[in-house]
């Protein structure tokens, strides 16, 4: 449990998201000039502020230092000119992606001469709840309204200051260009406890989209009155079939471990088929001893390459490393390697390497895992790699939106249905 | 608080639900043959085994009456060879429905050659909780075994014999034809308890289904770890343009209010324009009062018609009557009608009547609810009305389905990626 706060900030909180729930009409109907003008003055109002966005920035690393923070926390924390161009630069790809609201879905007619139409439209208000970054605020802030969202936004106690100062250029950018600033609508206190009361506000916030590790999401979804869409751990494998192209497997199991190891879609577990492991795990364990991956092998493993293998316990095969660690395990079987994949993994991203085109469809019919691959690197499940554009986070849950989310995922739909007289008989 | 259960029925309601999400890879990779001859089996079973789930109705009813429940909830509860009758053809119309489950919803190619896939796949483990009427058990059965999903199912406590009898035939059903019966489970115990341990099961339920009563959903939404898509009330508007066809107006008014009140989809509150109010008023209240419905109208209304109205409050506005009451205001505007549907209405379905194309626009772009038509009646948001072909409810939350939900609302997708041995630069 966090303390208590006062009831005057938590009426302060309250009044912020209900200000909030209240600009969604507005955001919902805004046309897409609209929406891509404020884009625009938030770009340029950033490049003007960019000053005082790094003085802020730097009083929040000062606090963070004296506070002890870890090193790796303070570095997310940073802002510097390169990061702060990258911020800008990320809000102009948003104005030049298409804009997902008043999309038809689908339209048909029914017997009695009814025309329905399934029409696209934003989901409403969202809640980001992240941690450190204080580039997410506008990263989230561009994509909600982008697609005609209201966002509301609560990042790391740590990066308060920077947080506000972002957020007030982007508010100042809605006003300017016609739209309500509640648009973009930050928690106004740094403690956590603001978080609490946000948790609560179910009639004023339609989902929560938390981003960071593990705990927060377990907590935000223990307390949350709200519907929550995860984005949880990737415990991502990949299977070398016996029928694969060796040289091929190398190449991806190598990239899916190292190209990015602290990402959720990078491979915990790699899964060999018994006849082909003798004469494919030395070279690749050779490979990954060179790149400073500690191998953790099962018992078949440490029998093929002795040297080099600690043995994996039973909790290596849920284990989300996020770092230089595999853990590898010989199977007898495709029915095996999907089995193991249903038992410990995440559902995140899971990849066979095969020439048989039987094992790849096979595989790609029961490894139920938000994204599927037959010879390619796990790697590949991101909102840009996938042609998205943008992506606010990766949804491990299976309710409306699975795996990377673009714009398109930020919305849902209504349905319109025309007449000219009709009554239900 | 519901009472405590001893930790062995806790035990026995973990194993049931642990066993329900065991059958649900089986069950997602079902052919549609083998589903549906499991659904023909479960028709021929019902109609083999009426008289054995006729008795057990019979008891449930005798210790409803002996318990003194209502004669609504009695009725509700109580089978007969009709209504058996209905459940049977109602599992049959499901067989002719086509699976959602292997539709490509999209397919594209990126430049680096990988081929990405869009594909439709079960949710998962479904929980409906549900009341009274028993031929729900095999309503929501046959929908979730259709779209591939493994149902876990708690009806009323006063039903518990019925859905026990029903559900042992439709699991026999399943067994016959090399399904798992787990595919469709019952919590064992008839006890709300049993509500209280199955909400807490997230990691084995992939989403709660409430089918009831205001007060049975905001308890479970309150309570549930698990997502819950809401069916809640329906407070629909028809609003009567200044543009309106009269008579047309009339009809749907009507039509919305009379032909079924007590559903969510039908007509709670009236707005009609001021040009038109003394003109259209007089007549659709006389008619109105002769099918015995209680008219309650503002100053404005009651100013119109003044013999027959009783002064509308603030609470009407927001009520949801599901009876032969109607609320009536006389509004100034379009925007007026807009705002008011906005304020009080609850996102379900709400209609114009105009035959100006200026305002119907508007209206569909200003109101934001699930369902928006232009001259037609409200009582038209229904999965059979829409096409679908059946339906599990109609969801007024805003993620993942809104509106009336049929199969395909039973599905979530993957995405399936195709490569030549990508790997992430």
């Amino acid at each position: 449990m966090t303390p208590a706060i006062s009831s005057s900030v938590r009426e302060e909180i309250v009044r912020t998201v209900r200000d909030a729930r209240a600009a969604f009409p507005r955001l919902s109907t805004a046309s897409t000039d609209e929406k891509n003008a404020a884009l625009r003055a938030m770009a340029s109002g950033l490049r003007a502020a960019g000053g005082g966005i790094l003085a802020a920035n730097a009083q929040d690393v000062e606090a963070a230092w004296a506070g002890g923070l870890p090193s790796a926390i303070v570095d997310r924390l940073a802002l510097n000119e390169k990061r702060l161009q990258e911020m800008i630069q990320s809000i102009e790809a948003v104005v030049a992606l298409p804009d997902p609201v008043g999309q038809l879905l689908r339209t048909w007619k029914r017997p009695n001469g009814l025309i329905l139409k399934k029409i696209r439209v934003p989901l409403g208000v969202i809640g980001i709840i992240y941690e450190s970054r204080p580039n997410v605020t506008s990263e989230c802030a561009s994509l909600c309204l982008k697609s005609g969202n209201v966002v509301v936004l609560r990042g790391g106690t740590e990066s308060f200051r920077s947080n506000q100062a972002i957020s007030q250029v982007l508010r100042q950018a809605l006003r300017s260009t016609g739209l309500p600033e509640a648009a973009v609508s930050l928690i106004p206190i740094a403690e956590r406890a603001g978080v609490d009361v946000m948790l609560q506000l179910d009639q004023e916030i339609d989902v929560i989209i938390p981003r960071g590790g593990e705990a927060l999401i377990r907590k935000i979804t223990d307390e949350s009155k709200i519907p929550v869409i995860k984005h949880a751990k990737g415990v991502c494998h990949v299977y070398v079939d016996e029928a694969a192209d060796l040289a091929m497997a190398e190449a991806i199991a190598f990239n899916a471990k190292c190209q990015r190891p602290a990402t959720c879609n990078a491979m915990e577990t790699l899964l060999v088929h018994e006849r082909v492991a003798s004469q494919f795990l030395p070279g690749l364990v050779t490979r990954l001893r060179g790149a400073k991956v500690e191998v953790r092998g099962d018992e078949a493993t440490s029998a093929i390459v002795p040297a080099v293998i600690l043995p994996a316990t039973e909790e290596d095969w849920s284990a989300e490393y996020l770092d230089l660690i595999l853990s590898v395990k010989v199977v007898q079987s495709l029915d095996e390697a999907v089995a193991h994949i249903g038992r410990y993994g995440s559902g995140h991203s899971d990849a066979i390497v095969t020439a048989d085109e039987e094992h790849a469809k096979q595989f790609v019919r029961d490894v139920d895992s938000a994204a599927v691959y037959v010879n390619a690197s796990t790697r590949f499940t991101d909102g840009f790699e996938f042609g998205f554009g943008a992506e606010i986070g990766i949804s491990t849950d299976r309710l409306h939106a699975r795996g990377p989310m673009g714009l398109e995922e930020l919305t849902t739909y209504k349905y319109v249905i025309l007449g000219t007289g009709q009554v239900r008989e």
